[in-house]
């Protein structure tokens, strides 16, 4: 299978699973249940479930566990969108290239549709696709990721550094929180839903996030000023116009890209002793790298 | 031990749950982390943790392993006080006699104080103090009470009801969500946390908390415009205000007072088979119901 082909099929999988642990536009409240599948479905390039699949196979998981510990980290991943985009934060108009949600419907609807996500997405977990250790350890991985030491701990950090002039290291403190911290949890849960893994192999894979997240953001900062907003799906610019400290406001274009290559680099060397197995994990790698939005 | 001395011991304990379950407040992000604390600690009638505790007696749970999920459930109900608090939803200034989140810091910290909530909610829930199986059975009682088939749906539909006249039947829905949910399942999650109860009781605990979750709500009502701000410690009259439907504009004063006598005779009904074990679920049902604030 090509890589092409693993992630077709991944993608097709993953938004089969969001279908299925999304509540049904029908299910009252029905606005709320809609506006819901308006934010998660049809749209996102899922970087969370192509990691949590791709880890999954180091540790032989099956696919339909991993489809909910897919559908989790996505439903997270949204609930966190929806609420950055409202006007009390990022106040933005245009996500993956559709209105936001408090455009297309309204404000307190848009505060519901993320808290109800999260609830889901632990909804989601507890599926009994899973076994219950299994869970409860999912779960763990999950909150903490997402809770105020991890995303929500970065938003609030990212918030409080507008305006002001971060140091590199300031920056890559409150990414490793923003982003950093679902997209290895996304890796961990991966790879925990299918035997055990010990603790050398967690360490390595924390290893491949750290370093994956990181060029996740710096290619991304690298994106906000040499794309359009039609390529994003989201407004282009946003971050220079906000005052926001990006890598490339700190450390210049040249040596942001330099510094990606730099990234994925690590990111390969720290699979190096999976072999095959983690070949997905390191085409993901490039991706993440190489991506054009 | 009178019930006094329980519900202060319980209370007690419940403080000291939620100071160690709450990160510290020189954690980083040190703000954010005050505010979740300002949040919880230190006010509110901490009803949930009480039936929790309750319950608990009747399956024989440990007072630490209650505490865990007494904690849980309190963080959930806290950070829906602070999202509905914000300017976008109640638009409310005072809150358990203190100045509301948003008014305290600010509204980007009120959203990211509720959200970190949640998620904190859940680490409580899985700690290691109770066994994985329990862990993944509570987090799931409480994911699912408090997402958009419980709270959030329930908010949801009160929104949608602003200024709409609703019927009897369609004011308890709402309730039934919105506030309902979340005591039945602290009532499940208190029984859940000792020895597995039959069917037969989860029925009876069932019955218990739908009368006892339509009392409270009764009664919020009345207290609503019978009381002032000062007693309530959050705006007196507000509902009324903001033309929101309430038992008392729907069946006025006296058939409310009537109506939450009813429930709680109800709720004494429901726990007649479990004899002295019930004992404090008795009289938590008397206490919503003769509550001045």
């Amino acid at each position: 299978m090509t890589f092409e082909q693993w992630m077709r099929s991944v993608l097709d999988r993953v938004e089969g699973a969001l279908e299925q642990y999304l509540p049904a536009e029908s299910t009252e409240p029905a606005t709320l249940h809609q506006a819901m599948r308006y934010a998660v479905l049809g749209g996102g390039k899922r970087v969370r479930p192509l990691l949590c699949h791709a880890a999954g196979e180091l540790t032989g998981a099956k696919a339909e566990c991993l489809d909910a510990a897919s559908a989790a980290l996505e439903m997270i991943h949204v609930y966190s969108l929806v609420h950055d985009d409202m006007p009390c934060m990022d106040d933005d108009e245009l996500r993956r290239g559709k209105p936001t949600v408090h455009v297309k419907y309204d404000e307190p609807t848009a505060l519901l549709v993320g808290d109800a996500l999260q609830s889901q997405a632990f909804v989601a977990l507890t599926s009994d696709v899973l076994a219950p250790a299994q869970q409860a350890a999912l779960v763990r991985e999950l909150a903490l990721a997402s809770g105020s030491i991890g995303m929500a701990g970065g938003q609030a950090i990212d918030l409080a550094s507008v305006g002001h002039t971060l140091t590199r290291a300031q920056l890559e403190t409150m990414h490793r929180l923003k982003t950093g911290a679902l997209l290895r949890a996304a890796v961990r849960m991966g790879a925990l839903t299918g035997e055990t893994p010990d603790a050398k192999t967690l360490q390595a894979l924390d290893a491949y996030s750290a370093a994956v997240g990181l060029a996740f953001q710096v290619v991304d900062d690298i994106l906000d000023v040499t794309t359009d907003s039609a390529t994003l799906g989201k407004t282009a610019g946003k971050d220079a116009k906000d005052g926001k400290p990006t890598y490339v406001s700190i450390i210049g274009l040249d040596a942001s890209r330099a510094l990606a290559a730099q990234l994925r680099s690590d990111a390969h060397d720290a699979l190096a002793s999976f072999g095959a197995r983690a070949q997905r994990l390191a085409e993901l790698a490039d991706l993440v790298v190489n991506r054009v939005s």
